[in-house]
Formats: structure tokens, sequence, C-alpha cells
């Protein structure tokens, strides 16, 4: 029975969560933070074996239309970030937080009026 | 002023606030699958340099008391998970539900009694 | 004065170069396969970041027809090979054969007949 | 029958083996550097995930000392390099000049007086 959905979970449950699987297993012992940065970063690439081949434009379509493709684009995602929130476990970082601050940077590198529809880098801009 | 944390932020407000990001630079376009896992996979590794050279053990010591190190690994961390929201705005992922899905069956692949205090693969256990 | 070039260099010579410069900075000691595994597909990483928003297509003409970008992307594949061939001193890996082997390999898993024009995985030829 | 290894093989050997086979299946359509960066950042990846959980040090006998890992390993390394010479033959670049270049560039980066012993980045030095 699924119980978790984006609408009303908050990422301190998620955290929980991943914490409550690490703890059992006693496995924080190995969850340093390069370790964990390794695992992120190896499944990022898993996702990303998925779209190699492909124009951008047909990888909207391989994540949509294939449902098979689909469960293992979901499991991969499910892993980048069951890591990613397990770093910041590992290392105290509150996400949100985090993540509000680095867009109002974003938001000075790339203003609307000089960023709308381009996908040059700021220095470039 | 920040107004966000783990503790009351859902996903989906996280979700939101990317995508309006996004959507304001209009960006959406170039925010293809493919696109995304590169992005995210170009982030995960950056978050990785800071961890290199060190011993597992050393690179707890990094995430935590050097501040201006700390401060840079919360940016490379914010832009992994920002990129991997997007994706699961650009894919329709509902990422709570990916994750307590894949944790289900990492739960079955990691039994708590085989499990508990080593690192091997599901597959050498 | 530049002497080497891809007609005449061996590996072992690019190999022999680069334990060189390792040894004379007394960096074996951090050269542990975890390491420069890391540190390679760091480099990937960036490597990767010239080509994010652009179509494949496109990709082809940023590597060609922009020198200060082709300069860029030159020296981040040249770190990529750097890390990879130290990974080999460190591991005792003869590159040649390696590579021989796999497409070997390779070839059976995707004989031409009939792989020819397709992109698809072998699982799925 | 092995024919090649590293003392007699060129750079330009292995980038024509490797062009040869993609030749045959007519794949040139694929290798836009754009997806080759792919490939490559996520063979690197999978290198990586052999030493996830290990210290470094004992990465250094997972490599050695277990024949099936280290076959492993050696495969893994084969591709990671594989995709980087068929990224030069794409892009036509000379891997060894190129690296010849981007190592005087890190000998002045990294003198040896500076840089002895030490694994801190160079703007750190």
């Amino acid at each position: 029975m699924k119980s978790l959905n984006d609408d009303k979970t908050t990422v301190a449950e998620l955290k929980a969560r991943i914490l409550a699987f690490v703890h059992e297993r006693e496995w924080e012992q190995f969850h340093a933070p390069k370790n964990l940065s390794m695992a992120l970063a190896a499944e990022a690439g898993e996702l990303m074996e998925h779209f190699l081949w492909a124009e951008a434009g047909a990888s909207r379509d391989i994540a949509k239309n294939d449902p098979a493709r689909r469960k293992k684009i979901e499991e991969e995602l499910a892993d980048v970030i069951i890591y990613a929130l397990e770093f910041a476990n590992a290392t105290g970082i509150d996400v949100a937080a985090a993540i509000e601050s680095k867009m109002e940077a974003n938001g000075k590198k790339y203003p609307v009026e000089k960023a709308r529809g381009r996908s040059e880098k700021y220095t470039e801009l």
C-alpha cells in the first residue's frame, strides 16, 4: 500500500524514511560524503544511459510512452534522489533551504530579461 | 528572507518553485529528459570533486568543519536536486511515490538480517 | 616544442609520461583506483557540460567551428584520458589489450548484420 | 589471438580500430560529440561502481587480487577509453598532442616544489 506522494510529503519525511532504512542496516559507517557523492554520480550515469543515442525531442517520448522503460527511469531517478537526500542526512544539510538559496543566486545570474529563451551559460549572456 | 526548510516544505512545493523559475525564462524547450539527465550527472560530478583525494573519513570533516567549503557543497547538492526535481517535472514523475516504491524493492534486495553492517551488492550477499 | 602525435605515439609512451609527472610530485599515494575513478568521472562530467543544451547535430559544430570552445574541449578530453591512463598505470592494465578484448566481445554482441544503422542496446536488437 | 599491447600500439592504431568498428555498423550518425560525451560519462560511472564503499587503500586490492572483479574493471576501463577515442575520432582531436599540451599546462599549475606530496587543487597550494 503506497502512502507517499509529492503533494503531502515533506523533504524531512523522505529524509527520515531513508535514514531509518540506512540505520536499520547499520550502513552509516559506509555513508561518508565521499562515498555518497560517488554513488549519486554513478546513479546519475545510469539514468543518463536511457537517453544516450536519442535526440532530445525523442527522449521526451521515451520517458512518457514506453511503460517498461518509464518504470526503469522512475527507479533510476529514485536512486539518484535517495542518495542525494542521504548525502543531506550525512552532512546535516537542509535541502529546501539550500535550494531556495541557490535559486536566489541563479536568479541573479540569469535575470529573466536576459535569459529568456536562451540556453547560454550566464558568463556568455 | 528565507522561507523554506525541510520540515515544512513538501516535494511538490519545491517542484513548483523550480518549474516557475524555468517557465519564467522559457527554458522548458531545453529541458528534455536527455538534457536534464546530462545536467544532473554533470552537477553530481561537481559535487564529487570536493572529495576526490580525501579518505572517506576525512570527507566527513570537509563537509562539516570548513564553512567556505561547506557552502560550496550545499550549492552543488542543491544543483543536483534542482535538476533531479526538474527532471521529475518534465517527465511527470511523483518523486515521493517513486522513492517509496524503490525503497520497498531495496528492502527485499537487502533484508536487514543479511545486509546488516555489510556493503556488498545484493548479488553478492 | 610539441613532440607527440597520435601517429607515432604508443599508449605505453603516454602512460610513461603521465607516470613520470605523477611520480615527480609523489602523487602515487593519492592515486588509488577509487580516487582515480572519481576524478575520471568528474572530468567526463566537465566534458559533457559543453553540450548540455545543444542538439546532437549542433554539438558537432560546437566541437569544430568555435576555436576557443574547441581548445577547452581538447583540454577536457585530455584530462579524461590522462586519468584513464593513470588508472591503467595504478592497476597494471594493458589498455590496448583490454580494448582489443572488449571490441571482440562487442563484435559478438553487435554483429554487423543486426546492428547496422541501429542504436538499440544489444539486448533489444 | 590477441595482437595489440601498449608497448607497440599507437594511439592512431587504436583510433582506427574503433572507427572501423563504428563505420562497419554505420554508427557515425549516432556519434555526435554530445552523445559520445554522455556515453563516456556513463561508462566512467560504471567503472566507479566497483569502488563505492571501499576505502581508497582497499580499492588497490580490489583491482589487483580478485580475478573476476579485475576482468570487469578492465572491461569498464576499455569502454571508457573506447568512447574517449571515438570522441577524438568524431571531433578530429589528436589525443597525444592534447595530452602533451595539457600536461605542460598542468606542470605550470602544479610546480614540483609546491605540489610534491600534496593533493590540494592548484588554487589552494
